[in-house]
């Protein structure tokens, strides 16, 4: 875990800030600690120890932490020992290669060239699919779910999924011809980027972050990274004409970091201390991202601050036109940049391609037309390139394969999570306008954050909320708030 | 390596803003990273290989990188085996101990409660000298001193610093009297340190630092790291109300980095890419620090920008008044804050001091009272508290024994360099004053940087200046300097 984590921290270091000519120096690093690391977990011995302590704690309460250390120590050992070291070798090689050709090839609004990466990472990954599924009833894109989101099948995700974009994309298509329309403009305006900084960090502090045990700092892609049981660190980024990217991305990746300091940290490194799932993760910043940071309450109680903060330029801004411009629904062609009600569209679509690409029904070569037709029958929109269409994200360059489904579980799990919340807590809004964000966070650490990996992601929702994970929350809540937003019946 | 410049960054990590959380965790990882490099330093076939290595570069030419590479890693690995691994790890605890005792000692300005762990550690460390210099000419103190400058002989450095010492205190005692003194108020102005901060990383890359391979940074304690081959990290700090410490800081610390960018990254690594001495390596850092960066030329070029910069603190003060004010000589009792005259007389009680606790002619017990005698008799102050005296350096806590001497000799060096690249360059003062470095920059290159280790310390100064160390040019530089300005005959 040390090495690991030393790792984690020369990527951190990697992305906030390391002169570009330390990076081909610094991949060798990593990736000598990462093999190490490897080393380590795929160890003979290990196993040995791991298959016989299996068989102590059968009988055992499988949620202890006892058991759940064993089990799932257990599972990532059976899922390692599963490569070959040849197929792990060429996987991270081709994937280190595939990031900088994709990128060549975005930049330069070249799909074809991107291709030939595209294909030998998608055969990769195929085997590496098919080598765990081997014997099991999972199939290969399902084996290589597993990975972000252990016990997801293709059906139920299917079924969610589809429960999901049908009344989003009615609802979208409402809101598209809706008798009112936020000023989308006045967030637009010339915000100093000191000033968001320092709101920034005073919002992540609101919420709860607790900044002696974890940083706030600037990056170009923001994420949040564990460096030790008490060290997380979150990054975001700033844009002058945007000040909802700095804002949200922060409460976002607070959001992840929230999650990092509610685990145990005595189990730090094991089972019982790490997070469950991505979607689970996922659902933590998105909930503080969107159902809290995009609540009326959350800025009736700000919004004098943020006035001060960002003077003149919200002078004139009411409380309500700022509220309605932070909830604005508009489809669009990037992901990254998708309000909270398309941007399940544009997963979905993912989702769809990536099993197809796994499941071999579309071949690389196709994916650009396919992809096209999908922007246009779910969101009403064709890129107009390839780099703003297929070539937009890192993911599958990455060999990040069965990871875009966990961001719309992140959603449907932070709607139905926020709901049971606030049946337990009583008017939580009323507790935001306050600027009182403790006895959320402290359900949250009750119901998700201190169980670690004890219990399955959805073993967790069913505890936690009483009812296993639906799209009914997600869709209530969006329609709830936006309907009259807008003005819709 | 890869492990060693990982250990780097994670320091470098904390000491440029981790969460005070994560310092235990990070102790254990860096301590566990270091102990892996020990483990592959020390291990028993390497060793082998390199003993048959030697034999074969026998007779090569001595500085050719090949037989330099096996002649200094052979030294390091025949230097580290000889230190039994029960002395390794008793000397890391009780410097790490050290080190946190010092700073509670310090705090509460109470040397008694240091004075157990010291003691511990001059008897470790003197036991290191005596077994490292077991067979050879060498003086234990000697055989310490050359983890730091390999071949210094302390019978040379008492002649030389005894040449030092003698004009130094002379002169120190005209300028007390001196008829002009400069206006150190000027520089004791509320300056914003959003601007020094811009200026800083200015004046870094004017003098030639390159942004692409290193970054520069704050702490608390300024330093200069090197965590892969084209990755430097140079850290300074600021004062809002004492410009200089930014500055010179900074000028200071890009020395050290030009010196880490200057070596041939090739070579990263091995010795003919690695630093040949911590005194050659201050000579870099006190040239771009003091020859150059208080000289009038270079802030005659810059001097308008830095009034713009500075506004409105620097209006009413003329370059002749900034220059003189920067060149201010004044004894004081701390090492870090004195000025570059008084700066050796300081190092110079170190030497002494340092010499007799490992001889054994003077005991820790007796070490204040000795601290406060020299500091009357060479410097004409007493120390008020051990707290401002004894206690005010973390070296001796951390087990560095040997190490004060190498920043004189590092401005002995760097005045004697100045000179041979001004005999070979011509008019040194006339290029800064157009802001042209660069003939300075490709000299140090080209005479003391991409050698490495191929050439010792004192052989690489006998090559570039054509004669041995000595103390004229630097006793020169500052007679030729400080007179005129002090209005001294």
């Amino acid at each position: 875990m040390k090495l690991q984590t030393a790792a984690d921290t020369l990527e951190w270091d990697e992305r906030t800030g390391m002169p570009s000519g330390g990076g081909d120096y610094r991949a060798e690093q990593v990736s000598m600690l990462r093999g190490m690391v490897h080393e380590l977990r795929t160890d003979a011995q290990y196993g040995d120890d791991l298959c016989r302590l299996i068989d102590d704690v059968a009988g055992q309460d499988p949620h202890s932490d006892e058991s759940a250390t064993v089990r799932e120590l257990h599972r990532d050992w059976d899922r390692d020992r599963k490569l070959p070291t040849p197929l792990v070798r060429k996987t991270s090689e081709a994937t280190v290669k595939g990031q900088q050709v994709w990128d060549a090839a975005r930049k330069s609004n070249d799909f074809a060239k991107f291709r030939p990466s595209l294909e030998n990472i998608i055969s990769l990954k195929r085997e590496a699919g098919e080598r765990w599924s081997e014997g099991s009833d999972r199939t290969p894109y399902e084996a290589l779910l597993d990975e972000y989101e252990p016990d997801a099948s293709v059906e139920q995700l299917q079924k969610i999924f589809d429960d999901v974009r049908v009344p989003l994309v009615k609802l979208i298509a409402e809101i598209k011809d809706a008798p009112v329309q936020p000023n989308v403009s006045i967030l637009e305006q010339d915000f100093c980027v000191d000033a968001q900084r320092k709101f920034s960090h005073r919002i992540s502090k609101l919420i709860g972050f607790d900044f002696d045990r974890g940083r706030l700092d600037e990056t170009s892609h923001p994420f949040c990274t564990t460096l030790g049981p008490k060290d997380i660190r979150i990054l975001t980024r700033f844009e002058t004409n945007w000040v909802p990217s700095g804002i949200f991305g922060t409460l976002h990746e607070t959001g992840h970091g929230l999650y990092e300091q509610g685990m145990r940290y005595e189990w730090f490194g094991l089972p019982p201390g790490s997070y469950v799932s991505l979607g689970m993760h996922e659902s933590q910043s998105r909930l503080w991202e969107n159902q809290v940071g995009r609540s009326r309450a959350f800025w009736s109680h700000l919004y004098e601050e943020t006035q001060a903060t960002f003077a003149p330029q919200l002078d004139n801004v009411t409380l309500d036109e700022f509220h309605f411009a932070v909830n604005t629904i508009r489809p669009s062609l990037i992901r990254v940049e998708a309000d909270e009600a398309t941007y399940n569209l544009h997963i979905i679509i993912r989702f769809d391609l990536e099993r197809q690409l796994i499941e071999g029904t579309l071949s690389v070569a196709d994916l650009p037309a396919a992809w096209n037709s999908r922007y246009q029958s779910d969101l009403g929109i064709t890129p107009p390139s390839d780099a703003d269409g297929v070539l937009q994200d890192v993911h599958w360059s990455a060999g990040l394969i069965g990871y875009f489904p966990t961001y719309t579980l992140g959603n449907l799990a932070s709607a139905q999570l926020y709901d049971a919340a606030a049946v337990e807590l009583g008017d939580l809004e009323a507790m935001f306008a306050q600027g009182n964000f403790k006895p959320l966070l402290e359900w949250l650490v009750e119901h998700v954050h201190r169980h670690g990996r004890c219990y399955s992601g959805s073993e967790l929702i069913q505890k936690a909320t009483g009812k296993p994970l639906s799209a009914d929350a997600l869709v209530g809540y969006l329609q709830g708030k936006l309907r009259p937003l807008y003005g819709l019946s």
